[in-house]
């Protein structure tokens, strides 16, 4: 029998009301003769909420300590929606994260999968329950209990369906697919029908905020279908209408060879970039730069080394905004002094927008085309950075919404 | 070093204030050198919100989802509470009843504590850290999350305090120890510095709600010293003062016998009676009617089975008001035609009022006093039971308040 894993966001998990209609559309599926597995997150604000108290007590909480109180959102969540299913006739069995056990490192507040024990859930599963497991979240090696960062219960819905060899992982969420670029930026933007994986990759690491990057990550390490579409649709739908709504994450090039080149504009305006002038330009020193960095777990995006004059040079790369005076602070107690730089400068209100499409692996021409729209509209680019199907540059952040809609139009991805 | 167990109720961590209160109330004990176990309960009003939320869903939930729901609230406060201590410069971690572990039965929504394992509480103690438990609840043996009912906080803590050898166990609450009888009902109560074991026991289970009763029985298997005191003082106030303060429920009988010959009246509003008629009068018959009722996880308390008349008899016994209904059908649908009984009748308005005294067992006239005093205020006495230090009398629910003054009166209990 054919396992569907369905996650569900937070809106769609807001009141009782909205867990009866999940109820209802988990159900149906059911009905249908599929092996169901569910992943809610809490119901919307919950987190904050209870996180918020955590914040009242004290500014820099213990993160291992936030763990513990940011983990019960999703616990309420599991337990109510196995109630609703049970309401409608349904076995439903509900577990956190370290119940089935989804083990993951010590890394509280972004912590990160390292195995699922699928035991339990197959045998629920093989008794006809419906299984829902709380999102968000695990427990490392000494019982500790972790959660992924926010966004993560997009994660633990496509590792646990990679882990159960589910056939699709469908992601509800309060948009119906993934768009050519935001819809609340571009007016007529694009819903795509199916989008590669590395294409999503690209879009959801730039900032098309409909899936967790991790997510992405899994789904394409294990080359799991993974479906986005949207919860605020009828629960009750005719099924084979909702199997090939929203936005499919395929691993089938070739079908989107036909498509146009671009498929998509990314961007994500929370940046900061971080200069390092006069670092000494010898081997070894990028990593006694970024070593520091990632050791205080912050992600290092884009990274530039200018040719070196004299024996000198400069580095800049970017990390997330909120993460900017950590930074900071790290380049000038641990690394500054260590590696004979010289002045630090940053600036943490800088935004990304990049273009992203395969097509772009055989059609030349694309970085150009990118480069004299936005200088058509005189917008300055303060970085570039390039992969095989996106090219990312670095712009003030004024000038982010401008510049998402000029390469929209220029690419022409409007909505027929 | 002397080891203490806090436990503070919803009340005490309404708030971030009031966390931040009770931090300072352990911390100043930590101070005086003591190592400190502190067992919260959720937030007040915060279980039952989230149990709401499942009664919206559906009428008669899933008591397994029930747990994994209502366990939630203690796993916010103890993080919160480890925060505030952390806050103050403690070091402080938290646990859930899982991590312990704390095991329990299977039975959910009343599980009991089937033992605490002391080796990760015991080692974070020697490294100076105040360790944090989550009340109410705890894990079965295959791993799903359980809990111990209402109170249940209070049986978590003096079993912890049991299981690590602790020199007190402090339960701190919005009283300020235990009275002669409900100040609410008797507004010249008194506070009674101590009481024994078996009078604590006798008190609470007839619901001076003070403590739960299994926190009680806990305290005298394990020869626990408990104190019951006011978490509404200053948290700062001089540590000689606070550590003497409240009730404490003591072990030594000896120190009583100069005291009063009654220690106090006890009361319990919700009471049912059923009685079952033209019951054969034959060896087995009892535990043929109440071994269904305790199959069902009802809890039976006074049981009267009359002179037999032409080999039929009457059986009678009381439950808790909230069972009534369950007990009833219980007795329509597996006793009544089983044991060839005639009619059963109920009555869900009833309160049972009790003298309670270690002294009582050298003295008598006390049952005479007490039904002198009833008759004399004209209320009518549907059952009588009794123990070596306690008798208790069944009566309308309407004539309680009245029975419970004129008994405090009668032996003499009001404050000097």
């Amino acid at each position: 029998m054919a396992l569907i894993v369905h996650k569900y966001g937070g809106t769609s998990m807001g009141s009782t009301d909205r867990i009866k209609n999940v109820a209802k559309r988990v159900a149906k599926w059911h009905d249908a003769g599929y092996q169901i597995v569910v992943v809610p997150s809490a119901m919307s604000g919950e987190t904050n909420r209870i996180l918020g108290l955590a914040k009242e007590i004290m500014a820099d909480p213990d993160p291992r300590e936030l763990d513990m109180i940011a983990s019960t959102g999703e616990q309420v969540s599991v337990g109510l929606l196995a109630i609703a299913l049970q309401a409608l006739g349904k076995k439903a069995v509900s577990y956190a994260g370290w119940q089935v056990p989804i083990k993951t490192d010590s890394s509280y507040t972004k912590a990160r999968i390292a195995s699922i024990d699928d035991a339990k859930v197959n045998a629920d599963l093989a008794e006809g329950k419906i299984v829902i497991i709380t999102g968000f979240q695990g427990v490392d090696e000494l019982g500790n209990i972790t959660t992924l960062g926010r966004g993560g219960s997009d994660t633990s819905a496509v590792a646990i369906a990679a882990a159960l060899k589910a056939q699709e992982c469908l992601i509800y969420t309060d948009v119906d697919g993934v768009y050519t670029t935001d819809p609340r930026v571009v007016s007529d933007a694009r819903k795509l029908n199916t989008v590669t994986f590395e294409e999503m990759l690209e879009m959801a690491s730039l900032g098309s905020k409909v899936l967790q990057i991790r997510s992405v990550e899994f789904a394409g390490n294990y080359r799991m279908p993974t479906r986005v579409l949207s919860s605020l649709t009828d629960p009750l739908m005719p099924l084979a209408e909702e199997i090939v709504s929203g936005t499919l994450i395929s691993f089938e090039e070739d079908t989107n060879m036909e498509q146009a080149t671009i498929t998509g504009i990314a961007f994500n305006r929370d940046e900061a970039k971080l200069t390092v002038f006069g670092v000494p330009d010898k081997p070894g020193i990028a990593y006694q730069i970024l070593g520091p960095i990632a050791d205080a777990n912050i992600e290092v995006d884009m990274i530039i080394q200018n040719q070196s004059v004299e024996g000198k040079t400069d580095f800049t790369f970017t990390v997330p905004r909120g993460d900017y005076n950590k930074a900071m602070d790290v380049l000038n107690e641990s690394v500054k002094a260590h590696i004979g730089a010289g002045n630090i400068i940053g600036d943490s209100k800088v935004s990304k927008v990049s273009v992203v499409g395969v097509g772009m692996r055989s059609h030349v021409g694309i970085a150009s085309q990118m480069f004299r729209t936005l200088s058509d509209e005189g917008i300055n680019i303060q970085m570039i950075s390039t992969s095989e199907i996106k090219i990312s540059v670095l712009i003030d952040e004024k000038y982010m919404e401008l510049a998402v809609r000029a390469l929209h139009k220029a690419f022409g991805l409007e909505a027929a």
